[in-house]
């Protein structure tokens, strides 16, 4: 049954009034804001369309909005999900949560666990417009001896699907960086270094994208400072990423253009299905709203048998970068 | 480099002066006379599109023969692949190989194989023609003890793309049992459950397809006997499956009909991405040719957010068998 996207704002004002100061609410409050301020700016952006916004309950315990723009005029496929869940964890989702330090669960054990994050997609329609993804989350568990763990995680990347503009590139990138510097100056080239590592397609020895920054097992600093950068990256997003939308997204293509973004897409789907951890957390959480997840899949995806870009072509120069990730800012 | 596909033809020969009676080598000629068979039957059906062939080599050992026929007249995308590669496999790749009985290799550690086997995906442009998916493995492994363990897989399984048909379907699993039933009268009903079972969507609660048959760690009789079985199997892939090409290939489709199709294609791409361990296998198997392994995506896929099809629809209908899977003979 879907709602107004306003809701989302009378819910935050219902929840103000309710609110303790505690991590969990105020990650809420934060992730709900910002699926909010994204939804608006992109409506805005399109021109045209609205989202489908869409509250979902899951019946082991919390829920979630998803909001989703389809065929839209600028944007293809859009999906800002936002979700609260809490319950227990079986093993296999429980070791896609962390990136570098693994939890301790046995075989066919739970995990108590509690979890609150953003996460979107936007495919716009024109290939001039590049894809962005971005996910920023609050996770806690709690082990067999009782003791609570939280962390935060999340990152932004960008995907060209025609070539190769660098001023866009930096730009992104840029933004990123200053957003991190406010915190800690380190955050932005240990990120950015990650997110390189995280969003690397094995088997096709190649980046997803021009990347941009990505954290995980967040617990080093007090809460209070970690939730402060996770809102500055979050509120990054769209100063990031608009004005490239903007600049591109009337620009003409031609048929083969199309045909391009279409494979880059198809290695978008085998990222997220192959190798993504937020997607295979969600396939793996029992009760988990699957459209909610695979909305990050783009309306429509190609694969050309052993398909090899034109040599010199801008294309090539895309594979080029994708291979060999470069320093941006 | 291209090849044309006489050469198959003429490195049978080749390989018949040299051989030798063993079961590697006979399970090398079956799986290379099948696809030259295959191929030349599908290219009789599209009428106008021939298959482009390529021959390649593992450096690590071993090589291959793809066949790949994209965007022709009846096929969409048609890949018929032969594989026989040996080398040492990483605990990760060797942990697909087998269904059942689990292979024991220490983490980290690798096992000496050996694996020859015939793989194909038949993805027709017109909708009223389902997918087709065909599989015949041998494998053999030599564990740090220096025993050598080897066994049969392999598979046949048919996904309709606009709506159920029961006859065609009868027809498949009529062809399949037949075949079957000359070997053991136990192995159609069995396999026919595995095939259920084994593709089998979890996240979407849904079947592939309205399946086919399954099997894998055949190794419970002799050697000789079970090649004859999975020699029967691969014979009887074009009778089970070109005569429901012919009756519907010329047959007229909606738009509609084509947009359904490109989302059971989202699905098919879903399976094989995150459950297929044949995929899986290739994916972690170092040096493995990608093209070869992914010619099993169809060209084009769809996902739509929240799809339903409409209630009382053949759509709708579709979707219940592929929720329950029937028995067909």
């Amino acid at each position: 049954m879907p709602v107004l996207p306003i809701t989302i704002k009378n819910l935050i004002f219902l929840f103000c009034f309710q609110t303790r100061n505690d991590i969990k609410t105020r990650m809420e409050l934060l992730i709900m804001r910002i699926q909010g301020e994204v939804c608006h700016a992109l409506e805005k952006a399109d021109g045209d369309t609205k989202f489908k916004v869409e509250r979902w309950f899951r019946k082991e315990g919390g829920g979630g909005v998803t909001c989703v723009m389809q065929d839209g005029t600028v944007f293809e496929k859009a999906g800002v999900n936002v979700s609260v869940v809490q319950g227990n964890l079986p093993a296999a989702a429980a070791q896609q949560m962390r990136a570098r330090r693994a939890l301790k669960v046995d075989e066919g054990g739970e995990l108590a666990f509690f979890a609150a994050g953003v996460s979107s997609v936007i495919h716009p329609k024109n290939p001039n417009v590049p894809t962005m993804h971005f996910n920023y989350r609050y996770f806690a568990v709690v082990d067999s001896d009782g003791k609570e763990t939280w962390w935060f995680g999340g990152g932004i990347d960008l995907t060209p699907m025609k070539e190769l503009v660098e001023e866009d590139v930096v730009h992104f990138h840029k933004t990123l960086k200053q957003a991190c510097d406010k915190h800690d100056p380190k955050y932005y080239p240990d990120f950015k270094k990650w997110c390189d590592k995280y969003f690397f397609i094995t088997h096709r020895g190649e980046s997803r994208g021009v990347g941009g920054i990505f954290f995980d097992d967040l617990d080093q600093r007090n809460q209070d400072d970690l939730f402060k950068f996770v809102t500055s990256c979050a509120e990054a997003v769209m100063p990031s990423y608009l004005p490239i939308v903007e600049k591109h997204k009337e620009r003409g293509y031609s048929y083969s253009d199309r045909q391009w973004q279409l494979l880059r897409r198809g290695r978008y789907v085998e990222f997220n299905l192959v190798y993504d951890r937020g997607t295979k957390f969600g396939l793996y959480t029992p009760g988990a709203r699957i459209e909610s997840i695979l909305m990050s899949l783009p309306l429509y995806a190609k694969w050309e048998y052993d398909h090899h870009p034109a040599p010199g072509s801008k294309q090539e120069e895309l594979l080029s970068v994708l291979k060999n990730p470069r320093d941006w800012v």
